[in-house]
């Protein structure tokens, strides 16, 4: 590798982007704000697409399209909503060649092209639940790039699902961040906070908003997805009522929820080290390397023939890179490898050919072991397994050490601004005390978790009483 | 059902709309041009999508994400792309409420400001061959919407590669026309003349285009796929050279080529017939419907009990709807999943289960057969394949019937007036040939088939000499 990563300690950020350069996963694009996501980077996202999808069959969902161009109009018709979204729009005025008589917004999420088309499909009872997905590009505008945190355009999935009633909206909203918990953990090996937002962060449109919080090695935190019940708001925004059994009208409730691109900039900062990516094998659609080394010709057939008899073997079950690339040393090929996260390498040399046996190399350990060759499917199988869920548990020990329960204000604003982390402090529930810690520390209420205990306490800003802890960090 | 499919006989065009629009396949949306597509149509596209991406994964291709968004100056770049896509493009002209400096497309396609990142990316014969995919949506502006056939935003894939040498991007360009020719025969079961288009027809801003060309059930010609050989257009445009191995730099060779959501649309014209759809069943994500039907509550409990058995030993393989829904007639379902093209329906009744048997409806020929239950599983196999291959062979019966070779301008005019279908028909090479057939008869050259032998013989309009025919037909 001609460039070499940006080690953490010397500059985070940097270290970051020298990740995604180097490990080709995305690039910067000619137009301000917009990124290209490179196959290495795009491989992950098809890893992200094909399980969640698959979660989200699995809980009776369906996927649909719905337009990309959104008319002016339709974004209006929601107070909350068209204040938040609008200022950030990409706005198209001409169309073959004619200015248009309304502008037409390119989608910063699809709440109300959907509501719009719900309003057309829904009658009875009969017609809920409707539980509609959507893969999408949207679009919000950004000038300063960050690659796959902050970027005009970015891909994710967009849930928007419609009931009966309040409770059957609410069950969906939380069976869906399980979802994305599970997803997050088994197989991002990310460990979240499941929680609810304040009223100051929750969805522009929603009655309030859950999310999933992450800690990054930066010890900043990372939303890594949400899901909004939203009430009757949209329902009466676009005047879709049903008919229930009795031949009653009601408007419908409706959840949405979403992840994006985002969780790769996520998995990139949760796992990578100062060698490059580092990835969980369930996202690496190619989990294994082999890697040949030999001097002379008389090695090389004996450990090409080896390699091949074990490269044969591994690929029934996996998608196995083998490099025997004639023009790169094998130290080069190992940084590259390195570089792009492959989660096993396997390096054959003729010692052992002799032995009848293969040094495996962990990636997140980065620990050479010698394993014989009978049985290799079964122990790669291991290894990957074993690496999947310490890389779990590494992650989680990290922000546990890096989460403090913290009382007093002034230590807040020291420990915020030295250390970072999670600060669990005692909240009042005041929209005030949560904008004057913004201000004064740039830390934000990132949920109110779930499973925090009840527990009498004061507020860390007012001193009013409290019934439980929330946490506050910086974050992405 | 409440409404009726229009019949093809009535009028060709309502049917095919009643067929997407009572089959819940797509939706037209309040945005001119622009339609939405139901689960139903989405779930035919994710069957085209995962085989297509399987089949450019085996012949080594990646995906990538390109941005939505090409700056104008970029499209201005190939003086003949830019005059072939600029009049129907939808502009961007506010992002984040401000007037932007330049004018931002909607993405017609993507050649420009991919051949702006190949720049980046591509230095050496190293980096050569590249072979990128991207799934997208694209924008083409349109006033008269068909669903699926003529809609400003549509989604696609489009590949684009860089290679080395003229001879190997023509060898890509015809491997993935062979690629698209397997795909809708062996899956969609619509035959396809491979071929190549005329100068007026072809992509703006390629050397050459090829094409396949299927015939609908009303004799129009509908374009199923292309593939650009683009030779030096787009390097030279963009300035992309790389270094070849004596370290002379050179212009990189391009492909692209694509197909897109008007696959549906085809899938649709192709098969269907009054009732409504027809798949095939390797497009089918449900290829299996069971109907018990029963009177009595002692009949209930029995044929429940059986169908639940036929029920569970089918899913082992197949994704099987099982309609046990208490509040619909049999006729009711039957119509129902009819109009959505199940291609399989099993009926079970109190004598079929008295016998030990099922009744077996294939959607394709609509015929009754009593199949013993015992072995059930290989029996629906074996009738789903043999559907495959036959709805394969009676759209080519179809086709070959309606395919005429004429040498006469009079009776040409005359039959593609009264007939239609496929006309084999001599050309000069003219393109003033060519205008005037469009022009007089709204017939175009759909392609110069590669299978059609040489042949001397005079052209149909200027009379003079040829040395094979070309497939004219109107075109949707």
């Amino acid at each position: 590798m001609a460039e070499k990563v940006t080690p953490r300690d010397v500059d985070y950020s940097r270290w970051y982007t020298d990740i995604v350069l180097q490990g080709k996963l995305a690039d910067y694009s000619p137009v301000k704000g917009a990124m290209v996501i490179r196959p290495n980077g795009y491989a992950i996202w098809e890893m992200i697409q094909s399980n969640l999808d698959r979660m989200f069959k699995e809980t009776g969902h369906v996927n649909a399209y719905f337009p990309l161009l959104i008319p002016e109009s339709f974004m209006q018709k929601e107070a909350e909503h068209v204040e938040g979204f609008s200022p950030e729009c990409a706005v198209v005025t001409i169309g073959g060649g004619q200015e248009l008589e309304e502008k037409l917004y390119i989608r910063p999420t699809s709440e109300t092209i959907i509501w719009a088309m719900y309003k057309k499909w829904i009658m009875s009872y009969r017609d809920l639940p409707l539980l509609i997905n959507q893969w999408a590009n949207v679009m919000r505008w950004e000038m300063r790039t960050r690659l796959f945190l902050r970027t005009s355009e970015f891909l994710w999935q967009e849930g928007h699902t419609a009931h009966a009633t309040y409770d059957e909206a609410e069950e969906e909203t939380l069976k869906i961040l399980n979802v994305y918990k599970k997803f997050a953990e088994d197989y991002l090996a990310i460990p979240v906070i499941p929680g609810k937002k304040s009223e100051a962060e929750k969805f522009a449109g929603a009655l309030h908003t859950y999310c999933i919080e992450a800690m990054m090695q930066d010890k900043k935190a990372l939303q890594a997805g949400t899901s909004h019940n939203l009430g009757q708001n949209f329902a009466k925004a676009f005047d879709v009522q049903f008919q229930d059994k009795d031949g009653k009208l009601s408007y419908v409730y409706a959840t949405s929820w979403g992840v994006s691109t985002r969780l790769i900039g996520a998995l990139i900062m949760a796992h990578s080290d100062d060698r490059g990516l580092v990835l969980p094998p369930k996202m690496a659609q190619r989990p294994v390397v082999i890697v040949p080394i030999y001097r002379s010709d008389d090695e090389k057939k004996a450990v090409l023939d080896f390699a091949e008899g074990v490269y044969r073997e591994l690929k029934e079950k996996y998608n196995v890179i083998f490099d025997d690339r004639p023009q790169y040393k094998p130290g080069y090929k190992f940084s590259e490898w390195e570089l792009q996260g492959i989660p096993v390498r396997i390096e054959i040399g003729p010692k052992d050919v002799e032995k009848n046996n293969v040094v495996l190399v962990r990636r997140d350990t980065m620990e050479k072991q010698f394993i014989t060759r009978v049985g290799i499917l079964d122990k790669v199988t291991n290894e990957l397994t074993a690496m999947q869920g310490e890389m779990l548990e590494r992650a989680r020990k990290f922000r546990d050490k890096n989460t403090l329960e913290i009382d007093e204000y002034n230590t807040f604003k020291t420990v915020i601004d030295s250390e970072g982390g999670f600060l669990k402090s005692h909240w009042c529930g005041d929209a005030g005390c949560e904008a004057k810690v913004q201000e004064e520390t740039k830390a934000t209420i990132r949920c109110i978790p779930f499973n925090e205990a009840d527990e009498t306490g004061k507020c860390i800003v007012c001193g009013k009483e409290s019934t439980k802890r929330v946490i506050f960090a910086k974050a992405y």
